[in-house]
């Protein structure tokens, strides 16, 4: 059943529309500037255009989703946080406190926290309350779950974004809780990138460079333990990921197959992008990169996924925060469509 | 007489408040995130304190101001625009058609044109008119203007800022219109910050690579032809500078003296910067570094002012329009000042 959702899913998602690419390309060179010169400004425009087939979407009504879950392997001691902070955390989101929430009304978004595996009992009225599991195994001890929890937790992602786009959200932010979450990024990264390891293993939220070679050697343990195939995306995110990422994963093929542009935070919801662009390459021309995180593989990783970041803040914070800070791109980006005068218009030489 | 005043400013601009750095400082720390894992976000929560002595100030009254100037140096055939281009955007500008026009609204910024040195008589109920001269002179011949005419202009931007200030503007954005000021502008970085020309002359508004070394023999005969003191930024500003840079370099150093951010937008405004932290490095700490410009000189001309840029866009237009775009990021700091919970109201636990 849930197989079938997600195959069905992943066949909804179509290539972006080209007619309206170049379209979009026409009236940006008419527009009174060198052309091209408003850079990644101008790719979001034709990007837009492509994912909706519209020159001037109406992406005005947009959510950040914060999957929550936790981490079995934190009972090795790879966080500077305890494991607490995630169902805290989670009730700081719903009450508006935290950062994401500052940003998000900022630029007029909604956030929604969903519990898609938190190792605690939660309630609060506005949680969307989809968990698979109470988080995942300690992975250097087996399987961070099973591939049909995985499954699921991506379905919990892709009937998300369908029950937002119902609501009418047409774009979407990534954005993710839970503590432990960098080190299984980073094995995922590991054997989904071919990062080695060390590349890939930075300081999370705050660890010093002693605790960084111990999470180097748990996620070397947990890949040994549990030989995920790295042609199998959905295996490896079984066995090393997580189950917010795994969530996130959905909103990302969601988003795409319901051709709205998501975009992505950081390293954890990064990582997830990897696995989406593995399970189908053409998700990705539906994500537009964010910032660049401080943590050390980011970089790398969204290399891999084929992203190029906008915002370089040295941020490093998760939750969505640097994705949320893009809305104010792409609504530049359609306002530079909408409303910027034309060479004609304006009675400007062309060079 | 415009020599006192230009001392004048110079001597109001002081150091940041320090105590209420700290102050800000100490907020953020206990703010529901790790330390520092904000960025560069909260380094301008620091720098706003910094600048206006106060933790939470109201910035919400902004400005961009576009300085346009021509350049006599056009007639060597540096550019892929006709300087008749630099009057036909100062109009677009005034009638709110252009990128910075459209990225003002959206940033809730009004945009204000100055002539300070068009080629050409300009008359429009909401142009700012202070022209010095009609256009610099061609600097392959001659001092591109009097050490006067520098000083003019430069007054000319410091008038703009104070008024803008007495009506209410508390924070100021630099943008620039003039046809051949890349030029001008790494004729500047090779004296000022001692670029080697090759790397500081770009591809402008979009020349080819020939033309680009033919523009590369202009910039080498306008400084052997000129000889300016590297020492004494306002002789180089003079030699082989431009008007609207001046009026920037006064935008920024009348910003400093009324303890008001000023961003600064691409290569063109950077080398303003150039020149205004030469005449005095306490106006540094005023700066917002914006964008990494496409044009290839602007990495190192930042560097050598001491900024650093957030957004990389690839984007090379000017106008300002990489500057607006971080209005939303200084807002994005001062939110997360105003609006965040703490670890304490928030109950959630410090690692």
């Amino acid at each position: 059943m849930n197989d079938q959702k997600l195959t069905a899913t992943i066949d909804r998602i179509l290539l972006p529309d080209r007619e309206a690419i170049e379209a979009a390309e026409r009236h940006l060179n008419n527009l009174t500037k060198p052309p091209g010169s408003l850079g990644k400004l101008e790719d979001i425009a034709r990007q837009a255009a492509g994912i909706t087939g519209e020159l001037t979407p109406d992406l005005s009504t947009r959510a950040v989703i914060v999957m929550a879950g936790d981490h079995g392997v934190c009972e090795e001691g790879v966080s500077a946080f305890p494991s607490e902070v995630t169902p805290q955390m989670v009730y700081n989101f719903l009450s508006g406190g935290a950062a994401v929430n500052v940003l998000a009304r900022q630029a007029n978004a909604d956030v929604f926290c969903v519990d898609v595996g938190v190792n605690a009992d939660l309630s609060h009225s506005k949680l969307l309350g989809r968990k698979v599991r109470y988080g995942t195994a300690n992975m250097t001890r087996e399987s961070a779950m099973k591939k049909e929890e995985a499954v699921a937790a991506i379905i919990a992602g892709i009937d998300t974004v369908e029950e937002l786009y119902n609501q009418g959200y047409r774009m979407f932010a990534t954005g993710e809780m839970g503590i432990g979450n960098t080190t299984a990024s980073a094995a995922l990264c590991a054997v989904l990138a071919n990062m080695p390891i060390e590349e890939a293993v930075g300081l999370g939220t705050g660890i010093d460079e002693a605790r960084r070679q111990h999470k180097i050697n748990v996620v070397n343990r947990a890949i040994d333990r549990n030989r995920p195939d790295s042609a199998d995306a959905i295996d490896t995110l079984a066995k090393v990921g997580g189950l917010e990422i795994a969530g996130l994963v959905g909103v990302i093929l969601g988003a795409a197959a319901l051709r709205c542009p998501v975009i992505v935070d950081g390293f954890i919801s990064s990582a997830a992008a990897l696995v989406a662009s593995k399970i189908t390459p053409r998700s990705v021309p539906y994500m537009l990169g964010s910032h660049l995180s401080h943590e050390q593989g980011h970089g790398q990783l969204l290399q891999a996924v084929g992203l190029s970041p906008i915002i370089h803040m040295d941020m490093r914070l998760g939750e969505g925060t640097g994705a949320v800070l893009c809305f104010h791109f792409v609504d530049a980006a359609l306002l530079i469509m909408r409303e910027m005068a034309t060479f004609e218009s304006a009675g400007v030489s062309q060079g």
